[in-house]
Protein backbone atom coordinates (compact mmCIF):
# COMPACT_ATOMS: atom_id res chain seq x y z
CA UNK A 1 0.00 0.00 0.00
CA UNK A 2 1.03 3.37 -0.94
CA UNK A 3 2.09 5.20 2.68
CA UNK A 4 0.88 8.73 1.26
CA UNK A 5 -2.66 6.99 0.48
CA UNK A 6 -5.43 9.19 2.03
CA UNK A 7 -8.29 7.30 3.25
CA UNK A 8 -12.09 8.67 2.61
CA UNK A 9 -14.92 7.25 5.12
CA UNK A 10 -18.07 7.57 3.17
CA UNK A 11 -20.61 7.68 5.88
CA UNK A 12 -23.42 6.00 4.61
CA UNK A 13 -23.77 3.37 1.70
CA UNK A 14 -27.00 3.91 -0.20
CA UNK A 15 -26.58 4.74 -3.85
CA UNK A 16 -24.97 8.20 -3.24
CA UNK A 17 -22.49 6.73 -0.53
CA UNK A 18 -21.43 3.83 -3.05
CA UNK A 19 -21.57 6.64 -6.15
CA UNK A 20 -18.90 8.85 -4.19
CA UNK A 21 -16.62 5.84 -3.20
CA UNK A 22 -16.42 5.12 -6.34
CA UNK A 23 -14.75 8.23 -7.48
CA UNK A 24 -12.72 8.49 -4.63
CA UNK A 25 -11.28 5.17 -5.72
CA UNK A 26 -10.83 5.73 -8.49
CA UNK A 27 -8.48 8.98 -7.78
CA UNK A 28 -6.74 6.68 -5.31
CA UNK A 29 -8.11 6.89 -2.18
CA UNK A 30 -8.38 4.14 0.61
CA UNK A 31 -12.38 3.97 0.69
CA UNK A 32 -13.72 2.53 4.53
CA UNK A 33 -17.56 2.94 4.43
CA UNK A 34 -19.20 4.30 7.81
CA UNK A 35 -22.41 2.38 8.44
CA UNK A 36 -24.41 0.79 11.77
CA UNK A 37 -24.81 -2.48 10.24
CA UNK A 38 -20.69 -3.97 9.17
CA UNK A 39 -21.57 -7.29 7.93
CA UNK A 40 -24.95 -6.59 6.31
CA UNK A 41 -26.75 -7.18 2.96
CA UNK A 42 -26.16 -3.20 1.91
CA UNK A 43 -22.83 -3.24 3.02
CA UNK A 44 -21.78 -6.18 1.36
CA UNK A 45 -23.46 -4.78 -1.85
CA UNK A 46 -21.26 -1.45 -0.91
CA UNK A 47 -18.16 -3.59 -0.80
CA UNK A 48 -18.71 -5.43 -4.07
CA UNK A 49 -19.33 -2.31 -5.76
CA UNK A 50 -16.23 -0.93 -4.87
CA UNK A 51 -12.93 -2.82 -5.09
CA UNK A 52 -10.65 -2.44 -1.94
CA UNK A 53 -13.25 -0.54 -0.06
CA UNK A 54 -13.66 -2.11 3.63
CA UNK A 55 -16.65 -1.13 6.55
CA UNK A 56 -16.53 -0.27 9.91
CA UNK A 57 -18.82 2.01 12.20
CA UNK A 58 -19.22 5.26 11.90
CA UNK A 59 -16.59 5.70 14.97
CA UNK A 60 -14.00 3.73 13.31
CA UNK A 61 -14.29 5.02 9.92
CA UNK A 62 -14.35 8.80 11.28
CA UNK A 63 -11.36 7.91 13.12
CA UNK A 64 -9.43 6.15 10.49
CA UNK A 65 -10.01 8.90 7.85
CA UNK A 66 -8.00 11.78 6.52
CA UNK A 67 -11.63 12.78 5.35
CA UNK A 68 -15.34 12.14 5.25
CA UNK A 69 -18.19 12.22 2.62
CA UNK A 70 -21.32 12.96 4.21
CA UNK A 71 -24.10 10.15 2.31
CA UNK A 72 -26.33 9.81 4.93
CA UNK A 73 -30.26 10.47 4.42
CA UNK A 74 -31.49 14.17 5.62
CA UNK A 75 -33.62 12.09 8.54
CA UNK A 76 -30.64 9.82 9.19
CA UNK A 77 -28.00 12.98 9.48
CA UNK A 78 -27.93 13.67 13.01
CA UNK A 79 -27.64 10.39 14.21
CA UNK A 80 -24.76 9.45 12.09
CA UNK A 81 -22.81 12.37 12.99
CA UNK A 82 -23.47 11.75 16.55
CA UNK A 83 -22.04 8.16 16.23
CA UNK A 84 -19.10 8.77 14.28
CA UNK A 85 -18.40 11.51 16.67
CA UNK A 86 -16.77 15.13 16.51
CA UNK A 87 -13.63 14.36 18.26
CA UNK A 88 -12.81 11.48 15.25
CA UNK A 89 -13.85 14.32 12.94
CA UNK A 90 -11.66 17.29 14.28
CA UNK A 91 -9.50 19.46 11.77
CA UNK A 92 -10.33 16.50 8.59
CA UNK A 93 -12.41 18.07 5.88
CA UNK A 94 -16.07 16.84 5.81
CA UNK A 95 -18.08 17.10 2.47
CA UNK A 96 -21.71 17.62 2.77
CA UNK A 97 -24.11 16.72 0.16
CA UNK A 98 -27.48 16.43 2.06
CA UNK A 99 -30.54 18.25 1.04
CA UNK A 100 -33.05 19.19 3.97
CA UNK A 101 -35.82 18.01 2.47
CA UNK A 102 -39.17 18.19 3.31
CA UNK A 103 -41.72 15.99 0.87
CA UNK A 104 -44.69 15.76 2.77
CA UNK A 105 -46.50 18.68 0.97
CA UNK A 106 -46.02 16.91 -2.14
CA UNK A 107 -44.08 19.59 -3.72
CA UNK A 108 -40.20 19.35 -2.69
CA UNK A 109 -39.62 22.02 -0.11
CA UNK A 110 -36.97 22.77 2.32
CA UNK A 111 -37.55 21.79 5.90
CA UNK A 112 -35.26 24.36 7.29
CA UNK A 113 -36.70 27.56 5.82
CA UNK A 114 -34.42 30.19 4.76
CA UNK A 115 -32.35 30.54 8.80
CA UNK A 116 -30.52 27.34 8.56
CA UNK A 117 -29.40 25.19 6.11
CA UNK A 118 -27.96 21.27 6.10
CA UNK A 119 -24.54 21.92 6.01
CA UNK A 120 -24.55 24.80 9.21
CA UNK A 121 -26.17 22.08 11.32
CA UNK A 122 -23.34 19.64 10.07
CA UNK A 123 -20.58 22.41 11.07
CA UNK A 124 -22.66 23.37 14.78
CA UNK A 125 -22.59 19.27 15.33
CA UNK A 126 -18.66 19.06 14.21
CA UNK A 127 -17.29 22.38 15.39
CA UNK A 128 -13.80 21.78 14.48
CA UNK A 129 -14.08 19.89 11.25
CA UNK A 130 -13.64 22.32 7.85
CA UNK A 131 -17.34 21.61 6.32
CA UNK A 132 -17.42 22.05 2.89
CA UNK A 133 -21.06 21.39 1.23
CA UNK A 134 -21.03 20.47 -2.40
CA UNK A 135 -23.14 17.34 -4.67
CA UNK A 136 -26.24 17.84 -3.24
CA UNK A 137 -27.19 19.57 -6.98
CA UNK A 138 -27.02 16.43 -8.81
CA UNK A 139 -28.58 13.00 -9.19
CA UNK A 140 -25.92 10.08 -7.19
CA UNK A 141 -25.28 8.49 -11.04
CA UNK A 142 -23.81 11.74 -11.94
CA UNK A 143 -21.98 13.09 -8.99
CA UNK A 144 -18.63 11.72 -10.52
CA UNK A 145 -18.26 11.38 -14.23
CA UNK A 146 -20.63 14.54 -14.68
CA UNK A 147 -20.01 15.34 -18.27
CA UNK A 148 -23.15 15.16 -20.05
CA UNK A 149 -23.82 15.96 -24.27
CA UNK A 150 -23.99 19.48 -24.04
CA UNK A 151 -21.28 20.58 -21.76
CA UNK A 152 -19.48 20.02 -18.24
CA UNK A 153 -21.10 21.20 -15.37
CA UNK A 154 -20.26 23.13 -12.60
CA UNK A 155 -21.10 21.86 -8.57
CA UNK A 156 -21.43 25.09 -6.63
CA UNK A 157 -19.71 25.00 -3.26
CA UNK A 158 -19.71 26.70 0.72
CA UNK A 159 -17.25 26.71 3.87
CA UNK A 160 -15.40 28.45 6.27
CA UNK A 161 -12.14 27.44 5.17
CA UNK A 162 -10.23 28.43 1.83
CA UNK A 163 -8.06 25.59 1.87
CA UNK A 164 -10.48 22.91 1.93
CA UNK A 165 -12.35 24.74 -0.77
CA UNK A 166 -9.41 24.53 -2.48
CA UNK A 167 -9.02 21.16 -1.89
CA UNK A 168 -13.13 20.31 -2.86
CA UNK A 169 -12.51 21.69 -5.81
CA UNK A 170 -9.60 19.86 -6.41
CA UNK A 171 -11.64 16.51 -5.94
CA UNK A 172 -14.56 17.95 -7.56
CA UNK A 173 -12.03 18.15 -10.77
CA UNK A 174 -10.94 14.97 -10.61
CA UNK A 175 -14.56 13.98 -10.25
CA UNK A 176 -14.76 15.27 -13.88
CA UNK A 177 -16.93 18.35 -13.06
CA UNK A 178 -15.66 21.59 -14.60
CA UNK A 179 -15.08 23.55 -11.64
CA UNK A 180 -16.36 24.32 -8.25
CA UNK A 181 -18.12 27.60 -7.67
CA UNK A 182 -17.52 29.22 -4.29
CA UNK A 183 -20.58 30.82 -2.93
CA UNK A 184 -18.78 31.58 0.48
CA UNK A 185 -18.89 30.93 3.83
CA UNK A 186 -21.36 27.86 5.81
CA UNK A 187 -24.02 30.41 5.56
CA UNK A 188 -24.20 30.20 2.01
CA UNK A 189 -26.00 26.94 2.23
CA UNK A 190 -29.02 28.91 2.74
CA UNK A 191 -29.00 29.56 -0.97
CA UNK A 192 -27.27 26.14 -2.20
CA UNK A 193 -29.65 24.07 -0.73
CA UNK A 194 -32.83 25.85 -2.11
CA UNK A 195 -31.19 25.24 -5.68
CA UNK A 196 -31.10 21.81 -5.30
CA UNK A 197 -34.84 22.15 -4.98
CA UNK A 198 -35.05 23.84 -8.19
CA UNK A 199 -33.00 20.59 -9.63
CA UNK A 200 -35.09 18.27 -7.76
CA UNK A 201 -38.62 19.96 -9.14
CA UNK A 202 -36.92 19.41 -12.57
CA UNK A 203 -36.96 16.06 -12.24
CA UNK A 204 -40.14 15.44 -10.74
CA UNK A 205 -41.86 17.47 -13.41
CA UNK A 206 -40.08 16.16 -15.97
CA UNK A 207 -39.43 12.55 -14.61
CA UNK A 208 -35.96 13.46 -15.74
CA UNK A 209 -33.01 13.01 -13.69
CA UNK A 210 -29.68 13.45 -15.23
CA UNK A 211 -29.58 17.63 -15.96
CA UNK A 212 -27.31 20.13 -14.25
CA UNK A 213 -26.01 23.21 -14.44
CA UNK A 214 -23.71 25.30 -15.22
CA UNK A 215 -22.15 28.95 -14.40
CA UNK A 216 -21.03 30.38 -17.77
CA UNK A 217 -18.70 33.34 -18.11
CA UNK A 218 -17.50 32.86 -14.03
CA UNK A 219 -15.26 35.33 -13.42
CA UNK A 220 -11.64 34.97 -14.74
CA UNK A 221 -9.39 33.51 -12.11
CA UNK B 1 -47.53 50.81 -39.15
CA UNK B 2 -48.17 46.77 -39.40
CA UNK B 3 -51.92 46.58 -38.23
CA UNK B 4 -50.97 42.86 -36.93
CA UNK B 5 -47.59 44.53 -34.63
CA UNK B 6 -47.86 43.80 -30.79
CA UNK B 7 -47.63 46.20 -28.10
CA UNK B 8 -45.91 45.77 -25.42
CA UNK B 9 -46.69 47.95 -22.14
CA UNK B 10 -42.98 48.13 -20.42
CA UNK B 11 -43.97 49.03 -16.69
CA UNK B 12 -41.19 50.70 -15.20
CA UNK B 13 -38.25 52.48 -17.57
CA UNK B 14 -35.18 52.09 -15.59
CA UNK B 15 -32.03 50.01 -16.30
CA UNK B 16 -34.14 46.26 -16.91
CA UNK B 17 -37.16 49.00 -18.86
CA UNK B 18 -35.10 49.67 -21.09
CA UNK B 19 -33.00 46.88 -21.64
CA UNK B 20 -35.75 44.83 -22.55
CA UNK B 21 -37.64 47.58 -24.25
CA UNK B 22 -34.86 47.41 -26.90
CA UNK B 23 -35.61 43.64 -27.19
CA UNK B 24 -38.75 43.71 -28.04
CA UNK B 25 -38.63 46.56 -30.33
CA UNK B 26 -36.00 44.37 -32.17
CA UNK B 27 -38.78 41.74 -32.23
CA UNK B 28 -41.00 44.27 -33.66
CA UNK B 29 -43.15 45.47 -30.91
CA UNK B 30 -44.34 48.62 -30.36
CA UNK B 31 -43.19 49.59 -27.18
CA UNK B 32 -45.16 51.94 -24.65
CA UNK B 33 -43.21 52.53 -21.04
CA UNK B 34 -45.81 52.65 -18.11
CA UNK B 35 -44.13 55.47 -15.48
CA UNK B 36 -45.49 57.97 -12.76
CA UNK B 37 -43.77 60.94 -14.87
CA UNK B 38 -44.19 61.16 -18.97
CA UNK B 39 -42.61 64.41 -19.18
CA UNK B 40 -39.77 63.31 -16.18
CA UNK B 41 -35.89 62.61 -17.48
CA UNK B 42 -35.64 59.34 -16.57
CA UNK B 43 -38.52 59.03 -19.38
CA UNK B 44 -36.72 61.02 -21.87
CA UNK B 45 -33.87 58.96 -21.05
CA UNK B 46 -35.69 55.87 -21.84
CA UNK B 47 -37.37 57.23 -24.71
CA UNK B 48 -34.16 58.40 -26.40
CA UNK B 49 -32.88 54.71 -25.82
CA UNK B 50 -35.37 52.78 -27.56
CA UNK B 51 -36.36 54.48 -30.89
CA UNK B 52 -40.05 54.45 -31.82
CA UNK B 53 -40.95 53.66 -28.04
CA UNK B 54 -43.71 56.00 -26.55
CA UNK B 55 -44.38 57.05 -22.46
CA UNK B 56 -47.53 56.76 -20.74
CA UNK B 57 -49.48 56.47 -17.39
CA UNK B 58 -48.93 52.71 -16.03
CA UNK B 59 -52.92 52.56 -16.70
CA UNK B 60 -52.74 53.69 -19.97
CA UNK B 61 -49.90 51.53 -20.81
CA UNK B 62 -51.98 48.57 -19.49
CA UNK B 63 -54.94 49.47 -21.42
CA UNK B 64 -53.34 49.83 -24.95
CA UNK B 65 -51.07 46.72 -24.40
CA UNK B 66 -51.23 43.33 -25.75
CA UNK B 67 -48.92 42.12 -22.70
CA UNK B 68 -47.04 43.83 -20.14
CA UNK B 69 -43.23 43.59 -18.79
CA UNK B 70 -42.78 44.57 -15.08
CA UNK B 71 -39.48 46.30 -14.64
CA UNK B 72 -40.21 47.69 -11.29
CA UNK B 73 -38.01 47.78 -8.49
CA UNK B 74 -39.46 45.19 -5.58
CA UNK B 75 -40.52 47.94 -3.72
CA UNK B 76 -42.73 50.27 -6.22
CA UNK B 77 -44.21 46.62 -7.35
CA UNK B 78 -46.93 46.80 -5.14
CA UNK B 79 -47.31 50.59 -6.12
CA UNK B 80 -47.00 50.07 -9.65
CA UNK B 81 -49.44 47.17 -10.30
CA UNK B 82 -52.67 49.52 -8.70
CA UNK B 83 -51.72 52.15 -10.89
CA UNK B 84 -51.55 49.95 -14.21
CA UNK B 85 -55.41 48.35 -13.22
CA UNK B 86 -55.59 44.92 -12.62
CA UNK B 87 -58.87 45.18 -15.36
CA UNK B 88 -56.26 46.85 -18.00
CA UNK B 89 -54.57 43.71 -17.76
CA UNK B 90 -56.91 41.21 -17.57
CA UNK B 91 -56.41 38.04 -20.09
CA UNK B 92 -53.14 39.42 -21.19
CA UNK B 93 -50.03 38.08 -20.85
CA UNK B 94 -47.29 39.91 -18.10
CA UNK B 95 -44.27 38.65 -17.48
CA UNK B 96 -42.62 39.59 -14.37
CA UNK B 97 -38.77 39.54 -13.50
CA UNK B 98 -39.07 41.12 -9.97
CA UNK B 99 -36.71 39.80 -7.25
CA UNK B 100 -37.87 40.44 -3.98
CA UNK B 101 -34.77 40.90 -2.40
CA UNK B 102 -33.74 42.14 0.92
CA UNK B 103 -30.28 43.31 1.90
CA UNK B 104 -30.59 44.88 4.98
CA UNK B 105 -28.56 42.80 6.47
CA UNK B 106 -25.67 42.83 3.90
CA UNK B 107 -26.54 39.28 2.59
CA UNK B 108 -28.61 39.04 -0.13
CA UNK B 109 -32.02 37.66 1.30
CA UNK B 110 -35.37 37.09 -0.26
CA UNK B 111 -38.00 39.36 1.77
CA UNK B 112 -40.62 36.74 1.42
CA UNK B 113 -39.47 33.20 3.18
CA UNK B 114 -40.19 30.12 1.59
CA UNK B 115 -44.44 30.42 1.13
CA UNK B 116 -44.62 33.18 -0.67
CA UNK B 117 -43.15 34.88 -4.02
CA UNK B 118 -43.36 38.32 -6.03
CA UNK B 119 -44.72 35.96 -8.65
CA UNK B 120 -47.89 35.00 -6.54
CA UNK B 121 -48.09 38.68 -5.59
CA UNK B 122 -48.32 39.97 -9.05
CA UNK B 123 -50.85 36.79 -9.95
CA UNK B 124 -52.97 37.75 -7.07
CA UNK B 125 -52.88 41.46 -7.66
CA UNK B 126 -53.77 40.95 -11.27
CA UNK B 127 -56.02 37.73 -10.76
CA UNK B 128 -57.27 37.66 -14.29
CA UNK B 129 -53.54 37.81 -16.40
CA UNK B 130 -51.29 35.57 -17.61
CA UNK B 131 -48.44 35.77 -14.84
CA UNK B 132 -45.05 34.31 -16.10
CA UNK B 133 -42.01 34.69 -14.34
CA UNK B 134 -39.00 35.05 -15.95
CA UNK B 135 -35.77 36.67 -16.83
CA UNK B 136 -35.15 37.31 -12.87
CA UNK B 137 -32.03 35.66 -13.06
CA UNK B 138 -29.96 37.57 -15.09
CA UNK B 139 -28.45 40.92 -14.78
CA UNK B 140 -30.37 43.55 -17.32
CA UNK B 141 -27.45 43.68 -19.54
CA UNK B 142 -27.66 40.19 -20.99
CA UNK B 143 -31.32 39.73 -20.56
CA UNK B 144 -31.58 40.25 -24.11
CA UNK B 145 -28.67 38.31 -26.33
CA UNK B 146 -27.69 36.81 -23.72
CA UNK B 147 -24.88 34.98 -25.73
CA UNK B 148 -21.66 34.09 -23.67
CA UNK B 149 -18.10 32.68 -25.10
CA UNK B 150 -18.81 29.72 -23.10
CA UNK B 151 -22.54 28.82 -24.49
CA UNK B 152 -25.84 30.20 -24.34
CA UNK B 153 -27.94 30.23 -21.39
CA UNK B 154 -31.38 29.18 -20.13
CA UNK B 155 -33.84 30.97 -18.38
CA UNK B 156 -36.22 29.12 -15.83
CA UNK B 157 -39.53 30.73 -15.99
CA UNK B 158 -43.23 29.61 -14.54
CA UNK B 159 -46.72 30.62 -14.51
CA UNK B 160 -50.19 29.19 -14.51
CA UNK B 161 -50.95 29.37 -17.96
CA UNK B 162 -49.36 27.06 -20.43
CA UNK B 163 -49.86 28.83 -23.53
CA UNK B 164 -48.38 31.90 -21.90
CA UNK B 165 -45.41 29.99 -20.90
CA UNK B 166 -44.76 28.80 -24.50
CA UNK B 167 -45.08 32.42 -25.50
CA UNK B 168 -42.51 33.33 -23.07
CA UNK B 169 -40.47 30.70 -24.30
CA UNK B 170 -40.81 32.24 -27.88
CA UNK B 171 -40.10 35.59 -26.82
CA UNK B 172 -37.05 34.63 -24.72
CA UNK B 173 -35.76 32.52 -27.92
CA UNK B 174 -36.44 35.60 -29.79
CA UNK B 175 -34.33 37.93 -27.28
CA UNK B 176 -31.60 34.77 -27.32
CA UNK B 177 -31.73 32.38 -24.96
CA UNK B 178 -31.24 28.86 -25.71
CA UNK B 179 -34.73 28.11 -24.10
CA UNK B 180 -37.09 28.45 -21.42
CA UNK B 181 -36.91 25.66 -18.44
CA UNK B 182 -40.68 25.38 -17.38
CA UNK B 183 -40.50 25.00 -13.48
CA UNK B 184 -44.40 24.82 -12.97
CA UNK B 185 -46.60 26.83 -11.93
CA UNK B 186 -46.57 30.08 -10.20
CA UNK B 187 -45.90 29.13 -6.74
CA UNK B 188 -42.55 27.41 -8.56
CA UNK B 189 -41.53 30.93 -7.82
CA UNK B 190 -41.04 30.39 -4.70
CA UNK B 191 -37.71 28.38 -5.75
CA UNK B 192 -36.90 30.52 -8.80
CA UNK B 193 -36.95 33.79 -6.83
CA UNK B 194 -34.81 32.46 -4.14
CA UNK B 195 -32.46 30.91 -7.10
CA UNK B 196 -31.76 34.75 -8.38
CA UNK B 197 -30.08 34.99 -4.83
CA UNK B 198 -27.29 32.39 -5.98
CA UNK B 199 -27.00 34.69 -9.19
CA UNK B 200 -26.85 38.05 -6.86
CA UNK B 201 -24.14 36.30 -4.07
CA UNK B 202 -22.01 34.90 -6.77
CA UNK B 203 -22.37 38.48 -8.24
CA UNK B 204 -21.67 40.13 -5.09
CA UNK B 205 -18.88 37.59 -3.97
CA UNK B 206 -17.07 38.06 -7.56
CA UNK B 207 -18.03 41.80 -8.38
CA UNK B 208 -19.18 40.08 -11.39
CA UNK B 209 -22.40 40.57 -13.16
CA UNK B 210 -22.21 39.16 -16.51
CA UNK B 211 -23.03 35.46 -15.57
CA UNK B 212 -25.71 32.78 -16.48
CA UNK B 213 -26.95 29.92 -15.88
CA UNK B 214 -27.58 26.66 -18.46
CA UNK B 215 -29.17 23.29 -17.48
CA UNK B 216 -27.39 20.98 -19.26
CA UNK B 217 -28.64 17.90 -20.70
CA UNK B 218 -32.67 18.69 -20.13
CA UNK B 219 -35.37 16.29 -21.59
CA UNK B 220 -35.44 16.00 -24.86
CA UNK B 221 -38.79 17.79 -26.38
Amino acid sequence: MNSKQKTVAVLGNGVVGVAVAKGFAELGYRVIFGTRDVSGGKTRDALQAVPGATAASFAEAAKAADLAFIALPWNGLRAGLELAGAQNLAGKIVIDATNPLDLSSGTPRSALGTDDSAGEIVQRMLPEARVVKALNIITSSHMVHPKLPDGTPDMIIAGNDAAAKAAVDAILQGFGWRQAIDLGDITACRLIEPFALVWISYAFKNNHWTHAFSLLNQKAA
